[in-house]
C-alpha cells in the first residue's frame, strides 16, 4: 500500500528534487503540496512548486499556498544559495498549472481529516504552516502518522548554531517540536550525507528526459554556491532525504532524543539542542536522522528520475 | 457619520460590557466581533459573545470564533478573576445566536477589505487573532483607522510586570505593536482609573431593563474577585474604556511613546516597557492612554445601557 | 548606641550628601567609606568620596577604592546626571586625605569580621563590590545587620524599565538580593519624594558653614541636570534616604516583598521586578521603601549640615 | 628558553595530569599555581593542586587558592566525573606543602606584572578566577602572551550545548572570550582525541616511580566515570592537552575563529558559540584547536612521567 503524504516545502533546489523523487516513486502517494515562504518569498516558492509538478506531471497534486511571514518573527530568505527566485540555476517557465484557492494552514488540516488512513507530513521547509496547523486545530496530532521535517543538527549553516529552516521561524519548530506528534528528524548531520558531486551528477546527465535534465541544471547551481558560501564540495540534497525516508524508512537510521528548540538566546536563537547522551533526562520527542546509506538513496533518486522520463 | 468597528474580545465580564456599551451607542456601526481564547477557553468566550450580543440584541452582528492557542505558547486562562466560564456571576442562558462558520482571522481581513472606510480594530483579548491576520495579510494595515488595543501598562496583573492580555500571547502583542499601525494602548494605568464601585453599581441598579441588570450582576462578581486577588475596591472595566474612547476620544488623554514588548526575559515576558521619558529616542508606536475623564465615562455607559431597553 | 555603617558609594551629588548626613549625624558610627566604579570613572569617585570625607572632617574614616567595572557588563557611566567628574557643580580641591591601600572588596570583608555588633552596609552605587565580597567570603551575610540599598523602583531612569545603580551591574545586584541578607530597598518610588526644590535649597543655604554651601551647589547642579534630563523639577537626593534610615528608620514605611533582578531580558535589563500583591507566591527577600516621612528627611538633613559646622 | 607559565587549575584528574606534564618538561617555568572551585569545592580543588605538586616536587612553585564561586551563578560540581573529593581513585596523603596566603586573583595579576617577560597564563577550571583577574586590572592583558583556556567545544558534556568549564561561569567565559586577549581555546573536539585507552594505561604503567603509578590510578577512574556517564572509551586528558601546547604548539592544529559565549539563553546556557564558516562575519577572537597529533602529545606525557621520576 502507498504511503499517504502531504508535502510542505518552500522550492528550493532540494525541494524540487524532493518532488521529483516523490512523483516518481510506486511508494508515494502525493495527497497535496503545501508551500511556505522561506527559501524565497512566498510568490516564488509556490510558483516553483507549480513548476515542478508540471515537470514531473503531477497533475492530480493539488498546490495550495500558504504562510508568506514566520509566525513572530520578520521574513528572512536565502537569496545566497537559492538564488532570488528560490530556484535558480535552469530556465523556468511560467507554470500552467495553478495553485487552489485554499489557504496551506486549512488545506492541511482538512485533507488530514478527510483521510481514514493516518497522513505522514513532509515538511522540508520553515514549519511556519505546519505549527499554525497544529495551533488551529491540534486534533490532526492524532491523524498524522508522523512529521517527517528537514532541519536543524548538531551544527548550523544560517548561523553557527542554527540551520536555516529552524532559524527563519523557530517559534514555529517550537510549536512543533513540543507538539507530542511523532517526528523524524532529518538535519544537517544526516543530509550533508547526501553530497551531489560528480559522480552523482554525472549518473543524472545519463539519464533521459526533461525532468533529469532540470535536476541537472538544478544541482549544479546549488553545488556552486555551496562551494562559494560554505566551500562545500558538493550540494546536499536535503529535502530529498525525507522523501527517501518515506520510501524506505531503512535508507538512515535513527536515534530516538530529546531535542528542545532555542527560542531566548543571543547567539543560538532556533538552535535544535539534541541530547545525544540524554544527560537531561527528558523524554524523547524525535527521531533523528544518523547515518545515511548512500547507495539505497541514490538509487532512489536515479530511479524515480528514470520512471518520470515513462 | 459612525464609526465602524470591529470588536476582537474574549468575553469577560468587561468584554461584555464593552459590547452593551457599543450596542447602545449611536456613534457606533459594529460591523463584527471576533473571539479568541483568553479570559476562557473559546467555546465559551464565544458563546459569551453570543449571550451578550442577543442580550444587546445585536442580531446582525456576525460573530466568528478565532484562535484557540496563543501563536507559539501554551493556552493561559483567567480563571480567579472570571469564573470558569469566563463570565461568572449572572445566570447565562444558552443563547439562539449562532457564530458564523467563517474563522476569525479570515473575517477579520475580509470586513477589513469589504468597507470602504477605514475600519477600527477594538482588541479586549489577547492579541493572537489580530497578529494572525496581519501576518496572513498584511495590507490590512493600511486599512486600519487604528487598533485600540487593552493590554500592557507600567505594572502587571498577571505578573508582577504583565497584564493578562499581553502575558497570554506576548509573541502576538510583539506582530501587533510592530506592526507599524496606529496603536492606542488603553492599559491598566487607565483602566484602573475606571473603577466600578458602590456608586457606580447603584447607579446602573437605577437603570431599567434586562441588560442593566446583567451588567449588575457581572460588576459584582466581577468586583469581588478584584477584592479577593488584588485587595482592589472596585471592579476596573478595562474593556469598555476603548470602546468609550471610539464613541468620544476626549474620554481620556493619551501620550504618542514607544512600547516594547518583551517576550525574552526571565521575569518580564509579556510586559509592555512604556518609554515615558524617550530616553530610548525610539519612534513612538502607540498612544499610550493616560488620565480617564470619568464623568464622560460613566454617563457613556449609563446612557448606553438606559439606551438598550428602549 | 550608635549604628555601625559601611558605605559603598560612587559620589555623585547624591552621594556626597549621604556623606554629610552621615558625618554630622549622632546615631551613626562611620567605620569606613568604599568606592565603585558607576556615577563615574572609579578615580572620580574615589577622589569625590575623600573630597567628602575632608569637608565632614571625616579624619579617621577610611576610603578604600573597590571595582573599577561591573562584574560581567562594560563599564557605564553617567555623565548626563553628574558630569564627568561624577560631581560636577562645585569647585573642587584636590583633596589632601588618601585612599588607604586595601581594596574595597577586602576591605569590606575585613571590616565586618572586625566588628562585635552587627554592621549595617549602605549601598549607594553599583552593586559590584558588595556582590564580590558576599562571593568572595559568604560568612559576612551572617554578621550583617542589614543591607541598605539605594536601586531599582517600580521605573527606570537609565532605560524605560532599569534605574541606574542597578543597570550598571544587574548581574552583582542578583546576587545580592539572592545571597539572603536582610534588604532594605531604597528604590526610585520613594526617593523621588525627597525632591530638592527651592523651598530646601533655600533653608541649606541658610545654614552657615562650607559644608552647606558645598551642598547647595550641588543641589543646584543636580536639580538642573534632573529638569533637562527628565523634565523634572527638583533633584532627587537618592542616596542620603539610605543613611536617614540608618539614623530613623521611621524616616519611611517598607513592605516585605519579593524581588526579583532581571538579567536575561531584551528591554528589562536590570529592572528590580517587585511582586507588590505577592502573585508569585515567593519568600520575601527586600524591605521596599514606600513612603517618605518629608519633614523628618529634611530636618535630619538640615540639622546634620548645621553639626557640620560646629 | 623556557616559556613562563601560571596555570589556573580546578584538579581534577586531567589537572593533575596537566600538572605532572608541565614539572616534568624543560620547556616550562611553572611560575604558580592558582586554583578554582569546578570539579570539586575549593578546599578540594587546592588541596588537589598541593598533593600533585608535592609528588612532582614542585617545592618551588607557589599555590594560591581563588574563588569559590562563579562570578554571578551558584556553584555547580563535578561529583559523578571526579568524585567527591575532584581526584577520587588513587590514595591521596594530606599534603605538607601549604597554600600562600595571597588569594589567586591578585597573585595572578601581581606574578603577570612582576614577570620582565610575557606570561602564557592556562586555565583548566572554570574562568572565574581569569575574569576576576581581568576585571581588576585590565592591564594585564597586554602582559600575557596567550591565555590558553580549556573548554567549550562544539558539543557539551555538562548539557547537550555547553562543556563543564565555561558551563559552571559562562558569565566569567564570557569576560574572557570578549577581553581582547590573545586566546587559545581548546575544546571538546580536540581533547577527545586525547583519549587514554588501554595502550596508553600501559605505556604509563610501565614507566617507574610515583608519579606514574599516581597517573595510572586517576586514569583507571576516570576512565570508568567516562564509560558509564558518557558511554565513551576512554578518559579524554582534556587538561592534558593546553600544557602539551605550551610545550610544542606543533601538538595540534588551530583556525583563529569567532567564538561568542551564550549566557541569556533557555537551552544553551554556557555554550562556546564557533563560527567555522566566518558566517557572522565578526573579527576572530580565538584560536580553536582542531586536530591532535596524538604521537606528539602522549610522548610529550612519557617523557614527562619519566623525567619525574629522576
Ligand atoms: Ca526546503
Ligand atoms: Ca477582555
Ligand atoms: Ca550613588
Ligand atoms: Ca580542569
Amino acid at each position: 500500500m502507498k504511503k499517504k503524504v502531504i508535502l510542505d516545502c518552500d522550492p528550493g533546489h532540494d525541494d524540487a528534487i524532493a518532488i521529483f523523487l516523490a512523483a516518481g516513486s510506486d511508494a508515494i502517494d502525493l495527497l497535496a503540496i503545501t508551500t511556505v515562504s522561506g527559501n524565497a518569498r512566498i510568490e516564488y516558492t509556490t510558483r516553483n512548486a507549480l513548476v515542478a509538478c508540471e515537470l514531473a506531471e503531477l497533475d492530480d497534486v493539488p498546490v495550495a499556498a500558504g504562510a508568506s511571514e514566520p509566525l513572530v518573527r520578520e521574513q528572512v530568505i536565502s537569496v545566497d544559495i537559492h538564488g532570488t527566485s528560490g530556484m535558480d540555476g535552469p530556465d523556468v517557465r511560467p507554470p500552467k498549472k495553478q495553485a487552489i484557492e485554499h489557504h496551506a494552514v486549512d488545506y492541511l488540516i482538512d485533507t488530514i481529516h478527510r483521510e481514514k488512513e493516518k497522513v505522514t507530513l513532509v515538511a522540508t521547509g520553515p514549519l511556519t504552516n505546519v505549527a499554525q496547523a497544529i495551533k488551529k486545530d491540534r486534533s490532526i496530532v492524532e491523524k498524522l502518522e508522523e512529521i517527517v521535517i528537514m532541519g536543524g543538527g548538531s551544527f548550523g549553516n544560517k548561523t553557527p548554531a542554527a540551520e536555516f529552516n529552524i532559524y527563519v521561524d523557530a517559534e514555529a519548530a517550537k510549536v512543533v517540536f513540543e507538539s507530542g506528534a511523532k517526528l523524524t528528524m532529518v538535519g544537517l548531520d544526516l543530509t550533508h550525507q547526501a553530497l551531489a558531486q560528480d559522480r552523482e551528477i554525472v549518473a543524472i546527465e545519463n539519464i533521459d528526459g526533461e525532468v533529469a535534465t532540470f535536476t541537472v541544471e538544478l544541482l549544479k547551481f546549488f553545488r556552486s554556491t555551496y562551494l562559494d558560501v560554505f566551500e562545500i564540495d558538493g550540494g546536499p540534497i536535503h529535502d530529498a532525504c525525507c522523501i527517501a525516508y518515506c520510501i524506505n524508512p531503512e535508507v538512515f537510521t535513527t536515534k530516538h532524543l530529546h531535542v528542545d528548540i532555542e527560542v531566548k538566546a543571543e547567539h543560538t536563537y532556533g538552535m535544535t539542542v539534541i541530547d545525544y547522551h540524554h544527560v537531561l533526562e527528558k523524554e524523547p520527542n524525535a527521531h533523528v536522522a544518523m547515518e545515511l546509506n548512500q547507495d539505497i538513496f541514490w538509487d532512489m533518486l536515479y530511479s524515480s528520475l528514470r520512471n518520470l522520463n515513462k
